[in-house]
C-alpha cells in the first residue's frame, strides 16, 4: 500500500511570473523570413492612425515601438518560436474602445493581432508582419460570481489564477486548468478552446461557457451573455468564438459555469515499467475511480529527466520509463481515500505500478503539479523547442515519440513524451541546442502525417495559430475549410483581424 | 430517516410507443391558418419531382398524400398543437440519398421539412404549408462504440433509447435522457441540442457531440465527424449544427462521448411544503451529494395530480404542495448510500422534507422516473396544453406559476409547473379542454414579456422551432439575430431547409 508522503525533496518551484521575461538564447528569427510569409494587402500605420488611437484610449494605452525595443516581449512568443515586427500595442480599456479601435481598422484595412497572456504554442498571439497588436489585459474585471449556480461573469483579460482564486473563494473551481495559468488570459483560453488536465473530468470549454461578448472585425459588439445553463434561442452563436482563436472576434466578456470547489483532493505520482503498464492502470483509474477521476496525465523518463536537469528539480520518486499522475476530487475525503486506495492497491497487485507516493495536502499537491507544468517550459530551456500536441489512439498513443527518436535521435538533444492520457493527448517534445530548418524538415509534414494515418488530430488543444496553417487540412476535409473560408469572409471580409492565423488567406 | 420502500403503488405505465398514435381530440387547424402565415415563395411539387425522388430512394420509401391522409401523422405532432399541409414523405436510407435531395431541392427551390422522431413541443419538426417531409427514420445503425474511450458513433435516426441501451452493454450511458426517448432521434436531440434529466450532471450536447456529418441545402456533405475528444484544428463547425433545428442543415451521423455507466444509482421521491424548502433541500443537494448528484427535478401538486388523474397513476408518497425527484448515480453503492442517507437526514432535521421514499433498484428506478415523464402526456390528456419551457433565476424560479394562475386561472383546468430545478429550467403549464385564442392571447407575449423581464431564456431547451418565431428577440440581441440571418443566407440561400422554423426568412 503506498501511503502519502512528505514531499520536500521537490524543490519549490516558481514559473515565470511573465512569460515574456523568460528567454534562452538570443531572440527567434523575424516570421516572415523563417517561414517565407507574404504580407497581405493591408494598408501601412501612419501618424494620423496613431493618433486616433490616442484620442480613444489614450496616449497612456498606445506603445509604440523604437529604438528601446519596447514591444519587443508582444512580438516574440514565450517559446521563442515566431517573431513579428509590429509598430504598435494598443492597451484598451473597455469593449466600447475596442469597437471603435476595431471599426476604424476595418475602415482602414489595417491588420489587428489580438494578444492576451502570450501563452500560445502556436504562434496565434504574434503579429507576423507589422499588425496592431491589440493587449486584452486591461480588461481585467471580474463582473460577478453567482453563489448558487457557481456561474462567473468576467472581462477577457482576467488571468486564469486570479479568476480561479476569486471563484474558489465563493466555493467552486474554474474547470479549467493548465500550465500557463499565472500568465494566460481566460479570454485567450476560450478563444483557443484551451484543454488543460481538468477536460477529463469538466470537459470542453465549449461546454462550460455559458456565454461570450464578442467585437466583430466591423467594430460591432455581439452581446451573447448568459446566466443560464440552458438556452435553447436561435443559433449557438458564441461556438463560433470559442476555439477560432481571435480570427472572427475578439472576446471581451465570458460567462463560465463552475463546478463546486472539492473539499477532498488527492494526487498521486506513480513510477510504472512500461506503457503498457500505463494503459491499464488508466483503464482502471476510470473504471475504479469512476466520478472523482479528475486528472490523469503520463510523463515519460526523457520529459521528467529535462525538469530535474533544466530546472533544478527532484522526481518525488525514483527513476521509471513512465510516470503517471493520478488526480481525485471528490465532496467525501474518507470515500474518496478508500477509493484510491483500493485503486492503488489493486494496479500495484497486478504490477502495473511500482513505486509511488500521494498526498492530500493543498500546497503539497499544488508543489506536484509544478514538476508535471514545468516540463515544456523546462525542455524549452534545452534550447530550441519543437513541440506538438496531438490526439491519437490509445492502443498507439506512445509509438510516435519512438518512431520520432529513430527518425531524428541523432540530430536531438532529447525525444521525448508527456500528456493528458486521459483524453488521448499527447504533447511530443523535441529538443534541440537551437532551430535548425533539417530538423524542421524532418519534422513537419511527417508527424502530421503520421497523426492523420491514425486519424488523429493534429492540434488536439493548442490550435492551428500562425505554425500549423498547412496542417489544417491534415485533420480537416476540404468541405469543412471551404467553410470556415466562408464564415471569415462574412465575419472579417477584409481579413483584418489576426490575419496569417488558422486559415491562409493571405 | 427514510428508507426505500416497494412502489408497487405506482401502477406500471407504457409511453406510447410511437408518440404519434397518441391522440387527444380531433385534428388540430391547419397552422397556416390558426397562425396567420404566408407561403413562402417556393415550387410546387410536382410528378416529375416524385419520380425523380423515386429514382434516387425507390418508390417503396416514397410516400404521397391522398384521400387515406396517408402523411397525417407527419404532418400533425404530438402535441397537436400544429399540423402542416405536406404532399410527399421522403425516407432516405443513406447521407448519399439525402445528399441528392437536397441538391435537386435546392435547384428546383423545393421546401423541405427534415423529421426525426417528431416529438418536439414547439413545432419544429412538422411542415408548416407543403414542404417535402424528409424523415430519418431509416438511417438507424450504429456505427460503432469504443469500449475505452466511451465515444458512440451512430447514424442521426437511432432512437435515443435503442442507442443508450446498446451504449449501456459497452458500460457507458449517453448522456442524455428525457421523456420522449422511446421516440426521438438522436439526431434530432442533436438538431434541438435537447436537454433533459441529466444535464446537471454530464452538461449540455456542446459539450459531449464530439462530431456530426451533416448535409447542406446544397447537397454537400460536410464530414465533422471526430473519435477525440480533443481536436483544435479550425473553426469548430459542428455546433452550427447542434441546436439550429434543422434549418442549416440536415444531421446524419454523430458522434457522442459517453461518461461511465454508474454502478450504483438511488432515486429519492420527496414530499416539500413549500418552494423555499424546495430551493434548500436544491442547495443540500448540490453540497452534499456533490459529484454523485445526477437529476435534481421539482414537481407542484398540480401536475402530479394530472398524472394520478388523466393516467390512473398513484403517487409514491402522500400529497404535498411540491414533490422532488433527486437521483444519484456514483462508483460505490456503501458511499452513495451514506451521502445519500446524510443528505436525507440533514433535510427531514432541518423540516425542508417531511416525506419521502428511496430506492435502488433498476426496475423501481425506472418506473418512478416515469411517473416524472409522463406529466405532459398527461397535461395534454385535459384537452389543449399550453406549455412553456424557460430559464428563470432561482429565487423567483416557481412565482410565474402564481402569476399566470391569477392571470388566467379563470379560463384554465390547470395551471403548473414543474422542471429541471436543477438546471433553473421551468416547464409551466396550461390546460384547457380546447385551443382557444383567447388564452392564447392572454399567455403570449405576456409570459416571454415577463422571463425577459427576468433576463432568462424564452425557450430553455425546447427551441424556437414554429410556434415561438416571433420571442426570438426575447432573448437574442438585434446584432445576434442579424448574424444568424447572415448564416442562414449563407448556408441556405434558397431558405429550402426548414422553413418558417428559428428565423422569419419568409
Amino acid at each position: 500500500m503506498l501511503h502519502c508522503r512528505t514531499l520536500s525533496k521537490i524543490h519549490k518551484t516558481i514559473l515565470p511570473p511573465i512569460l515574456r521575461t523568460f528567454s534562452s538564447a538570443g531572440l527567434p528569427e523575424l516570421s516572415q523570413v523563417r517561414y517565407n510569409v507574404k504580407r497581405g494587402n493591408y494598408s501601412e500605420l501612419n501618424d494620423k492612425d496613431v493618433t486616433f488611437f490616442e484620442s480613444i484610449i489614450g496616449a497612456a494605452n498606445t506603445l509604440r515601438d523604437g529604438p528601446d525595443n519596447a514591444l519587443q516581449g508582444y512580438n516574440v512568443d514565450f517559446w521563442h518560436s515566431v517573431r513579428g515586427n509590429s509598430k504598435l500595442l494598443l492597451k484598451p480599456g473597455s469593449t466600447q474602445e475596442i469597437s471603435e479601435i476595431l471599426k476604424y481598422c476595418n475602415q482602414r484595412r489595417l491588420a489587428i493581432c489580438p494578444q492576451g497572456g502570450n501563452t500560445g504554442v502556436v504562434g496565434g498571439a504574434v503579429p507576423v508582419y507589422d499588425e496592431i497588436i491589440l493587449s486584452l489585459g486591461r480588461l481585467n474585471k471580474i463582473l460577478g460570481i453567482d453563489d448558487i449556480t457557481g456561474i462567473v461573469a468576467c472581462e477577457s483579460g482576467v488571468i486564469l489564477e486570479n479568476l480561479d482564486a476569486k471563484v474558489q473563494e465563493a466555493g467552486f473551481v474554474v474547470p479549467l486548468d493548465l500550465g500557463a495559468k499565472s500568465s494566460c488570459h481566460i479570454g485567450g483560453n476560450i478563444s483557443t478552446n484551451a484543454g488543460g488536465l481538468r477536460v477529463i473530468r469538466y470537459g470542453n470549454l465549449h461546454g462550460s461557457v455559458l456565454g461570450v461578448e464578442a467585437v466583430l472585425p466591423n467594430g460591432k459588439i455581439l452581446d451573447l451573455m448568459s446566466d443560464f445553463k440552458k438556452d435553447n434561442t436561435g443559433y449557438h452563436l458564441k461556438h463560433l468564438f470559442i476555439g477560432s482563436e481571435g480570427t472572427l472576434g475578439v472576446v471581451t466578456k465570458v460567462a463560465i459555469l463552475c463546478p463546486p470547489r472539492s473539499e477532498s483532493v488527492h494526487l498521486a505520482f506513480l513510477g510504472l515499467k512500461s506503457f503498457d503498464a500505463v494503459m491499464q492502470t488508466f483503464k482502471n483509474a476510470k473504471r475504479h475511480l469512476g466520478e472523482i477521476l479528475s486528472s490523469c496525465e503520463m510523463i515519460d523518463e526523457i520529459s521528467l529527466t529535462a525538469a530535474v536537469e533544466n530546472m533544478k528539480l527532484k522526481s518525488p520518486i525514483d527513476t521509471y520509463p513512465f510516470y503517471m499522475m493520478i488526480e481525485t476530487s471528490g465532496s467525501n475525503a474518507e470515500h474518496d481515500m478508500e477509493k484510491l486506495n483500493n485503486f492503488l492497491q489493486l494496479t500495484m497487485d497486478k504490477g502495473d505500478v511500482v513505486d509511488g507516493t500521494c498526498c492530500g495536502e493543498p500546497s503539497k499537491i499544488q508543489e506536484m503539479w509544478k514538476l508535471r507544468e514545468i516540463l515544456a517550459p523546462a525542455l524549452a530551456k534545452d534550447g530550441h523547442l519543437y513541440t506538438y500536441d496531438i490526439s491519437l489512439p490509445l492502443r498507439s498513443f506512445y509509438d510516435i515519440v519512438k518512431v520520432v527518436e529513430k527518425r531524428v535521435g541523432h540530430m536531438a538533444k532529447r525525444v521525448c513524451g508527456f500528456g493528458h492520457l486521459g483524453d488521448l493527448n499527447l504533447h511530443l517534445n523535441i529538443t534541440t541546442e537551437e532551430y535548425t530548418a533539417e530538423m524542421y524538415k524532418a519534422l513537419e509534414p511527417f508527424v502530421f502525417d503520421y497523426t492523420s494515418q491514425l486519424k488523429g488530430s493534429v492540434s488536439a488543444e493548442h490550435g492551428i495559430g500562425f505554425l500549423k496553417t498547412q496542417y489544417l487540412k491534415h485533420s480537416k476535409s476540404t468541405e469543412a475549410v471551404n467553410m470556415m473560408h466562408d464564415l471569415k469572409n462574412l465575419l472579417d471580409p477584409n481579413a483584418i483581424l489576426n490575419p496569417y492565423k488558422v486559415l491562409r488567406t493571405y
